[in-house]
């Protein structure tokens, strides 16, 4: 892709978060990168010194890379942090690692909406650090414009249900093919690993296993970022409704919306395949398939369907993505690439 | 719950498809209802005989009956013929017992609509037997009225998806409750077992596990069941889409409705809470609470649950259930009670 | 079976650990059973009071009875009170029931081995009523004199893994089929729910799905009672692996023995079949058949199959249990009928 | 690694068996290795011309390769033919692509044993090309003497079951660790995927969820291989059970053998590790851990493990693979690296 550099010219990065799963994925992808060293590990605050390769086993016999302990005060210094960390966690190391001159590259929630305000209505939290938030950049792989990006110091890695239902909207929303007075309906149904590695009774196998359930109506924090990346009063009509799967890994949101007037299903497909033709991690399905979690696991693709209903008023528009991979890690490898100015694709394709 | 027969003067019921599945709950449930007498088991056509026990490894040590092939033309006699066939086998076994006198409760698809142009449209077959559509009662447990059930020769048993969905939308729908000029989406997941024990690509266990897919868009056949159980235009602007699972049990639906004008999700909840009171197969969780497919595997029971939305101008009301029991078997005795004479609980509480 | 008395005239008896896995199934068999009133449930010490059908769902309609905090040094009184508590519990309540003069059946491992020492080797804890153990019958369904298990005051249920070890082995143990000096491997493989509900991260399901791990080398509790029941120094040479399956029910005990001279496979098979052939709970499978774990699951049964080896020194004998059930309540069941002088099958066939 | 040819210069290789599930994971590991070139992808006789990516979507993006129906008799030519294929279909692709000067490696079980007469035994079929059982060369990755696979013309990539067994037995029964008069018990465990995509009953979701099951007792084809492997009269004993997981993927053999006079636990460990320590893909676990399928899946490792037992006069060494990498495709790669003179790491590490 882009011509690579020798080790020394690469671009040192530090990871935080690294023994989660998210951040054990932005380990196994940086050591492959051809653009980046890895300058130093952490886990979260309080977490032991261990071997990345011990915590996540891929990693084995790949890198000696050792996991330290995260002072949020004092993040590892590198050009660029990558924190795939809690909320608290990141604003706090953000803003360390920011005053000091570096650049920053931010998987959590804590940097993805504009207003301050909202945070404490759907994140449950005063935000610490809100005069930050102008400067982040939301970073929509495929989306955003990549020369904000690559300007950027401090870029907001989406959230994996609003990478998911914002590919599969973002088109016909763009296109105003969707009626604004019409319901919209997000569906999202998640593998257990969206919660990380979460010790709590409902995440245990016996729970999890053969079982399926909505949750956090009426106020996940992903509403707002879904609604503020549609735009245009959308917004207010979204219902959002996450569910948990008896499965890991995986995301899938089905999205239904109201055709606005004068457009049919097939102009619809026409918009979604033209807006997603030449990005190299959007695959459309052909008519009449719709994706699964099969299509995307274990790769950094959204995949994209979209099927009529019976009436035509509406569509269903589903996106499958790897929740940890175009959910987190690989997206935002995708976003590091564009900060470095290297091709979107490079360590990933 | 009502004066137990002597052995004699118990309802003779055979039971056709008897080695599938829901054919396999129904011979559990039957050999332990006070009112009923097995008189014969029949599998498909040209299955081979097989102990109940053999097929189906629960039933060991509790009956030695023996499953026969099934002859269409002439299914296993005795008053009340259950059959848990295929719509095609059904068709011809109903019009076969029926016209020698006996009384008939069908778990497929193939009396539950009356128009039989739509079978055309929806289940891709001409109606075989289209002038018994027109007597078939549609037996939905708790809203179909009993007498008509009990007065019935041909009882339709509604299907797994048509169950969740009318337990969950009827009473706002009854009420005036829901916008007719709103989309109203029905999203689904089922376990595989809704499949039967297809034997087929899509349900090899690596196809299945840690996979979920919408399927069946735009014209899946349960589409026009539910629109018919809604009435009143509001099937117009149903979205229906049923999802596989990586469970092997277990159906949840998840409905979103516009409120008509006036109405207030709590005023919604007060309603659902009104209708399902005195049933004894409905449960309806507390405020809060959505329901989930542990609520319901396993059990007879419908659980129903409601959220509000953000703009409250829409409710989720979700609805869960075991496909195979109250989706099938379970509420097929429901019915078989109803046909009797019976307690509607008898053989399930 | 047996007449069924009065309502009056049942046995009461109390469920401590009511809320857990095995507790709730306690709570399930129980209700339905003819014999028994359930006078009180207790959860676990500290545990909040709550409707048992809010914690077990498939008791909703079922019945009424409410959960409350337990303490040990006074149980809910009944004729009989039922353990399904941790061993400490269950050894500090058991103690206090039998001081008043009640009777009681444990399901924890407080009473299944007679030696003291042995506790602090294999359990790793100081046994806290050592004075107890003499007097407790080890009841093994189908196995222990029934006598025995009807005069006792004190029954311990066995563990989950040898019920189905022994189920596999006493037979050929006791007729002198296994060689003693060759080895004895129990390689067996539970569903998670044989830890109950513990929540800690080796039981989250991002851990048991698609997974499997040995366990509990070399020292696992079980190991000493799968000794102590096989007797005659066959223990010496028992290797037990026991191994964490991705599925929440179900246990799985692969056995291979050497065969004693002038044994053959057929003849280990005629003594099983044999030894098995009036026991309501324990099905032998056909020759050329081994058990899955969906022979038993869901039911009280024990299946039994054995197949011979290429040179057929060994014999391969595998019994598959529902861990809840045969491996804990639906056994405890079969010890209380026996208690109470009603057939075994009483409540569960 | 080794110096990286260009494009021109690399070997030409051809996949045969493309569509199948070890086929997929040669086809995604070989579009990367640095000194191949894939010359062309068939599937199996009479399958249909299909995009690779579209049979293996994780491969979207990554190439155009198109999978051709393969024809036994004339299969794709390049310098070395990987036969991902059916045992009839490699012998007889294999003879013809040897007959015109290929090379070829074939991961079925066509080639794995010399001695014609057991595949009549074993896998109850005569050979069908019994010449060339001789020259092949098992290429047990790590074992069998690099220079014998860098001469080969025919290479035999192990089963999965025998690479697990013998990853974890050798070491031992080379150094005379193992009592040959006692029994040696290799009790298996496998993800679904070690049957590839085969359409059939058992292995339905619904079957294989939440179940587990002894099969292919007494003459599973692995057997002989394991046998062929110990060699020194170990097999004699060999005891070899497998079951078939709830999982996709993975593969644990649990191996208990008893220690020859003089040997202890640690010493059988010290002689593992000191075996395995310089192996690029064996992981050695230390003192207290056994692998689980977590430990290997997605890895071209093996992780090994083990533990004493009570008596200490057996131990049980466990060893986890991914069956469909070390299992199939990257021991295949490994072997195909040793073919070229290339370091066995290439392409995988």
């Amino acid at each position: 892709l882009t011509p690579h550099p020798s080790r020394e010219e690469r671009v040192s990065v530090a990871i935080a978060g690294a023994t989660g799963l998210a951040g054990g994925e932005l380990v196994r992808l940086l050591i492959g990168h051809p653009h980046v060293r890895i300058a130093a590990l952490a886990g979260s605050p309080g977490s032991p010194e261990r071997a990345a390769a011990d915590v996540h086993p891929a990693l084995w016999g790949r890198t000696d890379l050792v996991s330290r302990p995260l002072d949020p005060a004092s993040p590892p210094e590198a050009e660029i942090l990558v924190l795939a960390t809690p909320d608290d966690v990141s604003a706090r190391a953000a803003g360390a690692a920011l005053d000091r001159g570096g650049r920053v590259l931010d998987l959590s929630g804590a940097f993805r909406l504009k207003d301050p305000s909202t945070f404490l209505e759907w994140y449950g939290y005063e935000h610490p650090a809100p005069r930050l938030l102008d400067s982040a950049v939301y970073g929509l792989a495929g989306t955003t414009d990549p020369r904000e990006v690559r300007r950027a110091r401090l870029v907001a890695n989406p959230g994996c249900y609003p990478t998911a239902a914002l590919t599969a909207l973002l088109p016909l929303a763009a296109a105003g093919a969707i009626d604004p007075a019409g319901t919209l309906v997000v569906d999202a149904k998640s593998g257990v690993s969206g919660a990380g590695r979460k010790v709590a009774p409902e995440y245990l196998y016996g729970e999890v296993a053969e079982n399926c359930r909505p949750y956090g109506l009426p106020r996940h924090r992903h509403h707002p970022e879904i609604a503020a990346g549609l735009a245009d009063g959308l917004g207010d009509n979204l219902v959002f409704i996450p569910h948990l799967l008896p499965a890991e890994r995986g995301l899938l949101a089905t999205c239904t919306a109201r055709l606005a007037s004068g457009w049919t299903p097939a102009d619809a497909r026409a918009e979604i395949e033209r807006a997603w033709r030449d990005d190299p991690f959007v695959r459309v399905l052909a008519d009449g398939s719709l994706p699964s979690l099969r299509h995307a696991n274990g790769t950094p693709l959204a995949v994209v369907g979209l099927a009529a209903t019976p009436s035509s008023r509406h569509v269903v528009v589903a996106c499958a993505i790897d929740n940890l991979l175009k959910g987190a890690a690989s997206q935002a490898v995708e976003n590091l690439n564009l900060m470095i100015g290297a091709d979107r694709r490079e360590g990933l394709l």
